[in-house]
């Protein structure tokens, strides 16, 4: 066992699985653990009543394992086998580096909080390129010593096929555990969103689902909320409706403009973001349907 | 001049006003004020950019305004109209007692909070009367001291009219300040939205626009949102749609099932509807069009 | 598994225990609990690298456990025996009707709030007995159908002892599970902290460890701070320094007084001492040294 | 009038004046600008009751005011005049260049995110110097294409008065509006505050007054609290004692290990920094013995 928010660098083989629920199951996985003498850091278990769904999340330190992550892989595999044929289930080890792409458009501060997360060693990836359809944002991430790939987008969607082409290529070159949409203002084409499934992930300016799609500081202004918000969801086809990781709000009042909310939302927006992008990368959520497990 | 929150016994006279922004109106009401020797115990100002609208609330030491209220409102009133003939105004004497009447159902949280805090003093209005379309709450009203009005509502909505029209009569009775639908759980008819236009609040159990309408928390579990909200609004006859007066969230995480919500949500629900009902009471709140100044 | 925060009515033996870190006690425990067909309805577990102590809490289905809660208590005890003879363990029964005692002052917010609860069910005790050293919340309790009891303290504080002793009497009569000082203001004498030790709970109205002691609203406006807190803790011999169960704030600014700090943190003092409580009664809090594991 | 929070480029003058209260003296300011045709862009007035000290702040378009600033100065300097000998007062020029020095150490946090918003136009200065006790953060700096100075100090502490010296004449070159303490970890000398009174701000890593002095992260742990928290405050010669600006908190718990406060708690730093700091730089901060008036 041990703490579910550490982020100490000792090596650790992740567990998580989602499988029906049935008495034992928390026997059965820990007892698989026990017997090879691992030592778990972390756990995190729940059942979800109305589903009937188990999931669990299990660090086990790397060092008490008497095997490589390929045989746990295989004997975890036989395990999860055993608790459901419609088990989802995985293994990552903590001492591969992770990889995430970057979309961008032209404002930055999320792209620029994450640039100097990645490189203070706050963010488990390497932040391996930045895509933007404009220039603006090309010298912050090379000033971060990130490559910046400048696709430019046609003004009309029906002809930005080709565009989203290039974006898919460039990011695939990477084979990023992580796509995210850093504020990129544009709707991905549904088979990106089956291609990136899982792995795409976005930042959206509202505390949805208030204010789905464009300008949602200004729907919320003509609404007269009294606090605006921010959600890292990750993408499905459907717009701004994927399964939510994080959401955060703040507090606004009569006398902010939209330009107001724009400017303090931003704070919202690059720490809901990370959050959820971390966690992501560490292996702490579990998607069912349309909601998420995370285990924070 | 004196604290926005306030809430001595010091008899005060409060004046608002809405007109079309122009230079100079501030200086002309202070000046108003001054001219007589009135002391400012609290000054709000909001001038609405994409309006042109000014808003404004003075709370005046009456103990300083050499003539009595009446007169007060004459010559305020002349002020306002040179402000233009649109102006809104008020000016009420926080002397005079207020008045509220509550309908409820079931749920009895919002309805024993806002009694406590009439009967340690803290709600600046006296409870007049508590209507309840089930007898649950009878007991709680009288208990502390509230007479209990039964209006029983027939199943079929088509067949509520008699119904509205008995909790009507019972509300005009008291002619109150302010109509609270404490968890009412019953949609007010068109007309009476009307008839009580500014003056009848409800307190809805999601963070709105977000899940308007029955089961918000249900709503709310299966989109797997990771806060929930409470909203204090106006009632209008588009439900759930009237101004924002207040709103408030807590987190919540993907172990909580929607018994958990309603649960944790309650807390939220008694402090959003008791800080908005405060500032209604206090003529802190300035409507305009679908948004709220609360010069709170 | 099943819900952290569940409040559903279906019986449930809770396991708590603390005892010295190793690999392979959650196998241990979950398998004893397996062993009987024991379906866990909420587990929590935590392991402080700091003090390399374990802790866990295991919700079992009732309905599932197949011999009586003395039994089960017998078998666990020898479960946590093996793990260690400093183990500290409990097995409470959701079904045995939990008592809380309150002692209060003049302060009637905290009583109003946990009397409501308690009667609406949200509380998972009864109210046994109210104890007040001043008659003004003794119709508060009456009207809740609470028995009051008054116990006038002397001015001099080397007097109070008598009153103490009586205070000690009124509680014990009732044997509760928790003794509540819900805004009490008396500073309990040191032998009646050890007496009542992990029962005692005061919610003190501040964020500590600022603002220790009397007048903390003073000294908050005093030192300029931009939030007021609230905190539940356990009552120990050192003043306002037990361990903290449940602390939150809520943001003030420059025109707030000390009076109205004082209205507005009543909304946290309910809330944080209701949600400690709450926790306390429903075993989710374990004591290590001067901190606290909260399974909520 | 306008909103409290815009931050259009729209050039304005900004008044700001503390003076002894007594009626009047909004009518008396507000005419001063209505008679030279003076549009009010943002208003904000308080008087504090207990030190009978009377405060605003007027944004005027500066578009509006038919004279320079130089006039303009001169003339509120009367208007102040007249209102007591002890009136503190400003005219700032939203027009004119604002500049900030940043000192800094190890940790790179909130002097990223300060060159960032910086580099987008969010702060409303320019970042003209960093100043660090190490190496570590040159790069940083350079990247964002600002100059950065290294002043290497002694151990011991005794010594360090001519590294302070260098430090002052690095700063002093710059004539800053505000001098930075961006994670310094290095106390000021008493001469160096008294030096950069009312410009001098730091951010400390705890919600103050609590956990004063070094390792508030360690000290919160300790102490078992349930949020930790961030305060940006005005420099003074007692260590963390100056008069707090903005403060903020975040929710943590018991897995919660001192790295992980340390590395949630930069979320907090750096907001409330940079929030603190606009404030600073836009003249909505005014100071009165221990306590602000923040017109935000």
């Amino acid at each position: 066992m041990g703490s579910p928010a550490a982020t100490t660098d000792e090596r650790r083989y992740v567990l998580t699985l989602g499988c029906p629920d049935r008495p034992g199951i928390i026997a059965e996985i820990t007892s698989f653990i026990a017997d090879f003498g691992g030592s778990i850091m972390e756990a995190g278990y729940h059942s979800d009543e109305e589903t009937g769904w188990f999931f669990t999340r299990q660090a086990i330190r790397a060092s008490t394992v008497p095997f490589g992550v390929a045989e746990l892989r295989e004997r975890f595999g036989e395990v999860a086998g055993r608790l459901g044929s419609s088990s989802e289930w995985q293994v990552h080890d903590s001492g591969a580096r992770r990889r995430a792409v970057l979309l961008v458009s032209k404002e930055g501060h999320c792209l620029h909080d994450l640039l100097g997360r990645a490189a203070s060693g706050e963010l488990p990836a390497t932040i391996e390129a930045v895509i933007g359809n404009h220039l603006d944002l090309a010298d912050m991430a090379e000033a971060h010593g990130v490559k910046f790939h400048h696709v430019p987008f046609p003004k009309d969607p029906a002809e930005r096929g080709p565009a989203f082409e290039q974006v898919r290529a460039l990011v695939d070159a990477h084979d990023p555990h992580a796509v995210v949409l850093a504020r990129f203002m544009q709707v991905l084409p549904p088979e990106l969103c089956d291609h990136w499934a899982g792995r795409a992930i976005n930042i959206h300016h509202s505390f949805l689902p208030s204010f789905v799609g464009a300008r949602p500081y200004h729907q919320a202004f003509a609404r007269g909320v009294k606090l605006i918000g921010a959600t890292c969801h990750y993408v499905t086809p459907e717009l701004d409706a994927g399964p939510i990781i994080e959401q955060d709000v703040i507090r606004i009042d009569h006398a902010d403009e939209v330009r107001d909310m724009v400017r303090q939302g931003r704070d919202i927006e690059r720490v809901v973001l990370a959050r959820g992008l971390r966690w992501h990368l560490e292996g702490r959520v579990l998607v069912h349907g349309r909601r998420t497990v995370v285990f924070s």
